[in-house]
């Protein structure tokens, strides 16, 4: 009985087309990642469960994929809890082992439990799916690629600036216009110290987050429903509605800030790193941004994000420091900086915009036509050369009609298509058709090397 | 409360070195495969358990990793199965999703799901981990890459003679010594039908895969006990004993197999293919080798094996012809022929003979150190420059100690160190340590450009 087959919903085939596309894109990132002197790393898709459990909040736990033990799972769970019906504590009796949800955690993993092996600062990059078992939707996937480099082991904000020369090079490369919008934890921390309500502080971040989206009243009414004093909001003005460019809203902070030890910090910290971009050039627009707080509330200073100019669409990068991601597996007081791009989301652009390059669909540059045993043998031979010269080239394994394998070729995007028959046979020559704009020649092989 | 992390076993973390050198295995093989026209594709990582059930016997369904299903597992389960115990009857329920088992079977779902897009002759190359609840042991693991390259959708040898030009080739570029292992599934069935016994195929091909391990003795007591009659086994004795080289071995099994319509023809796809190969030129050897049947009993011609010459390990690449991958999905009658290389075992190869050549730890060429904010900053527009020139170079981002951090470009095996001080900054010029003779000259940034 046949099946009809489908893959899991939210979960995505790659044809040879889209590889070639994606190939360009992650090649692109490593190439930038070892030029700065990133190394790369892979961890396995399976982390156990009490690795993952408890890292992504509550709403993280229920969207982690877990596997089900080998052999008996109902060997080792209490009967009375099998038959509860209560899946939820039922889950982690029968499933050891989880799917990874991002590159961060296992990284952290990582660097603690290979802690004696390692060399501080450790500079990794690592590129590999992760799993969520969200709701899948238009661009939101349960199976996607992520893009990480984190430096763990040193505080100096050069890597700061170094991150953000690897985001510049690698959208210029690309041929992306972007915006990379800069804030630091320090300074929203100084903000909540200077409105009178430094408790407030993750509130405060997440309503000012949502800025862009929901407008100023609805944050302050929003700020207010989360329990901050009108006085405290009235204070927060001044802040919430700083203008101008990156060196007139850095100077207005600093004024606010100003007496705040923390805030002060803060500023100092964007100051270099702005001041240090500047001086070593960047392609991208670079932006102060005082509302950018990010979801993520493990950032303790520097926080990145980066827009595409030319398309509408949310971050294709972003990352920040965070000073104590180790700590949950027992190594305290390890500061680390990171950046993660946002392959689909960075796939979508290209593709809005038209970007890629040629060649990403197909690298052959020739196929050859066959015309039965003893042609096909002659040719091979010719093929053979080429290769060794480089050259991606093919030959159709089939004697069929040539219109049947001009077509593969064609469909193929394959530019050439060489024909060895009984002429060229006799005269030790190759015809060569240009299927753009159906030229044909004779020719030996070296000029047909050179042609290629 | 801190957690001593692990990974589950079975599992691996691959360091920067590691990941080095397994770049350096499937870059490799990558570029060959596409050199020959392959082209990639990947699929999830996830398949729906029901394309991945029954596909790989009993005792593989017992080995495929289940994904429990998100939110309540339970509540489509019947109340009684839940109770009862029966975990094997259980685990379909409440998981629909499993992780792959090989790279085969979702190929073929693949195929069958994109065949109105797809280009037949379809060549595709994929390269992506797989996963098994084996029991894991030295060299075995629960997860691993496969590398496969299939071509589907021709029937033509010439298919085979180039996937031989394939092994050849990346073991050529690898610089492992090979020996290639022919055979094929038709010179098999008809030897079953030679000794009358046509019905014993499966049981003869077991028995006489062995060979090699437990001796003839061995497999001819097997075969009796798998209820050949004797006088099968006796006739089979000529076919077992062939000897003498790859031709002598052909001429004594197209004798043997003479009036028998199946092996015959399995004789002249082995002599085609063998002759075409010597025609092209192998560096490996290339064996007929008549006891060679591989476990997998979907070949359905060519039969391929590799073994290493220098190092006594399993077969490190293997393949063949089947004629019905896609039937099961409903789609007949598409033959297919592919290779598997076997990466876990070549990076033993290699590790073994040290054929590893130079960088593939590291491709950083110069750390330039770090003597406070001033020097940092001229050194991190000469590294620009340095970068703009395609060198990957770094900062060691802190102001340590000279000694730490010139340790540090030791540990990391990056060749040179750059030094730019006070002087150095007012020449306009760099220092430059070579970190294995221990040699330094100052230099302007023309020459060290060219040093480097």
């Amino acid at each position: 009985m046949a099946q009809k087959p489908s893959i899991p919903k939210g979960t995505r085939d790659f044809s040879a087309e889209e590889m070639g596309r994606r190939n360009y894109i992650f090649d692109t990132i490593k190439d930038v990642f070892r030029l700065f002197g990133y190394r790369q790393i892979e961890t396995p898709a399976m982390e156990n469960l009490s690795t993952l459990m408890g890292k992504y909040g509550e709403e993280g736990d229920k969207l982690l994929f877990k596997i089900l033990n080998s052999g008996d799972f109902l060997s080792c769970v209490d009967r009375c809890l099998a038959e509860s019906g209560d899946y939820v504590h039922l889950a982690p009796k029968i499933c050891e082992k989880g799917l990874r949800y991002d590159l961060t955690v296992p990284f952290a993993r990582f660097v603690v439990q290979h802690r004696n092996e390692l060399q501080f600062p450790f500079k990794r990059f690592q590129i590999q799916p992760v799993w969520r078992a969200d709701r899948p939707q238009k661009g939101r996937y349960r199976e996607f690629y992520q893009c990480d480099a984190d430096v763990v082991g040193s505080d100096s904000l050069i890597n700061e600036v170094e991150l953000l020369q690897i985001i510049d090079e690698v959208f210029r490369r690309l041929k992306i216009s972007i915006t990379i919008k800069l804030n630091n934890r320090k300074v929203l921390a100084g903000i909540a110290e200077v409105i009178g309500a430094p408790d407030k502080l993750t509130d405060i971040t997440v309503a000012i987050d949502k800025i862009d989206k929901i407008g100023l009243d609805n944050v302050n009414a929003e700020l207010l429903a989360r329990g901050l004093s009108q006085q405290s909001i009235d204070a927060l003005q001044p802040i919430l509605k700083i203008s101008g460019d990156t060196d007139a809203r850095l100077a207005a902070l600093r004024r606010l800030l100003e007496g705040n030890e923390t805030g002060t910090l803060g500023v100092d910290e964007l100051d270099f790193v702005i001041a240090s971009s500047r001086h070593l050039g960047l392609d991208a627009v670079l932006e102060l941004d005082a509302s950018l707080a990010r979801g993520l509330n493990y950032y303790t200073g520097t926080i990145i994000e980066v827009k595409a100019n030319d398309v509408e669409i949310g971050s294709i990068t972003g990352g920040g420091r965070y000073d104590n991601l180790t700590g949950i597996f027992g190594m305290p007081g390890v500061s680390g900086v990171g950046i993660s791009f946002g392959a689909d989301r960075i796939y979508d652009v290209l593709n809005s915009l038209d970007l890629y390059p040629e060649g990403t669909s197909s690298s052959v540059r020739i196929m050859f036509t066959n015309f039965g045993h003893e042609e096909a043998t002659a040719t091979l031979a010719v093929i053979k050369k080429l290769r060794a010269a480089g050259l991606a080239a093919e030959i159709y394994p089939e004697a069929s009609k040539m219109k049947k394998q001009i077509g593969y070729a064609d469909a193929m995007k394959i530019p050439y298509v060489g024909i060895i028959g009984e002429n060229e046979m006799a005269e030790g020559k190759i015809t060569v058709k240009n299927l753009a704009d159906g030229c044909q020649c004779t020719l030996d092989f070296d000029s047909l090397l050179k042609m290629l």
